[in-house]
């Protein structure tokens, strides 16, 4: 019985990755440890080495799962809708969503934390970032483009604008609070298609 | 000569404040040790010691004086102008302008950093950052009043989506890049009052 490692039963490196996304979400990156993640799952040290090498590998790969996440549930869900207005209004339906679901610690990681990566993997990861504010910004042109706006506005800007206004909800949001998702959803949709004053 | 102590040198507590700022921005607050603190100020530990008794206490003046910054230049300046829409025009600028202000590490620092206070002090901070967003939100209704808003928006959630677009900036700006502070600063404000697609 004592000869059975714990080991083997981490069936998947998910649970590392999931452990070690809700440490750094706790207590930053910086302040935890390979130790710590590793005591945290209740594995040897050399059992967390197997799977991940180096912290920088483990940060990596749970913003890599961040981006799988927000390509699944929020790019490739809006982005068979015909209507650019109907893609647009789901994407920031479904973005507030990822944002929103605590689960997810592994967003909120990807949204804060500023560690550096070593180069290649930061630019892996950044490749995937910028190509979520082209998706957006391309997205903001086809429903400029169909409104015939008079693109007083340019769509990076605004890609950056709505990006702000989603993203940092991770800063505020209380579920105890006044404002619900669905609240949040509907009023933000409004306020990046017509402004706070109509 | 070499009794003359770094020390005397050090004319104010600012100057801590400031470096010690740099390196929670360039580096973060947990990998920043007190000694790095000293060692980059040229300071003896027990002369870093005199001026602040922790690494959480200089945290809490470096957010303290982000927030005397936000006041002196955002809402003491906006705070005057009678018209409620030039007002929040000139907030919207101002505080745009202290986000992008490199030499206010302050301010990215207390955006960004996460690592929780003593309750004491962090209820400090919290509650100057409650008041910030209330003046936000009542200057919005205020907006909202003098243009008969049907009020489909909630000045609260304005208030969270303006100060996301805002602070986010942090995140993706770049001195070089296409988009100039004007740029930002006119586009963000067509957006927040009028929509993308105008």
């Amino acid at each position: 019985m004592a000869a059975m490692t714990r080991d083997t039963a981490v069936d998947s490196r998910q649970e590392i990755l999931h452990t070690a996304g809700r440490l750094f979400q706790q207590q930053g990156y910086d302040a935890t440890s390979m130790n710590d993640i590793a005591a945290a799952l209740k594995l040897s040290k050399g059992g967390l080495y197997h799977h991940f090498q180096s912290k920088d590998e483990i940060l990596f790969h749970i913003m890599s799962h961040a981006m799988d996440i927000t390509e699944e549930r929020v790019i490739n869900r809006a982005r068979g809708i015909p209507d650019p207005e109907e893609r647009l209004r789901t994407l920031i339906r479904l973005h507030i969503e990822v944002v929103l679901s605590a689960r997810d610690r592994e967003i909120t990681v990807m949204l804060h934390e500023n560690h550096p990566l070593p180069p290649t993997l930061r630019k892996r990861i950044n490749g995937r970032k910028k190509d979520y504010v082209h998706f957006v910004e391309n997205l903001i042109a086809d429903v400029q483009r169909a409104r015939g706006s008079k693109a007083g506005v340019s769509p990076r800007a605004a890609a950056f604008a709505l990006l702000g206004m989603i993203n940092w909800i991770y800063q505020w949001y209380q579920p105890q609070g006044p404002l619900t998702e669905a609240d949040i959803s509907r009023q933000y949709t409004e306020i990046f298609f017509a402004g706070a004053f109509h």
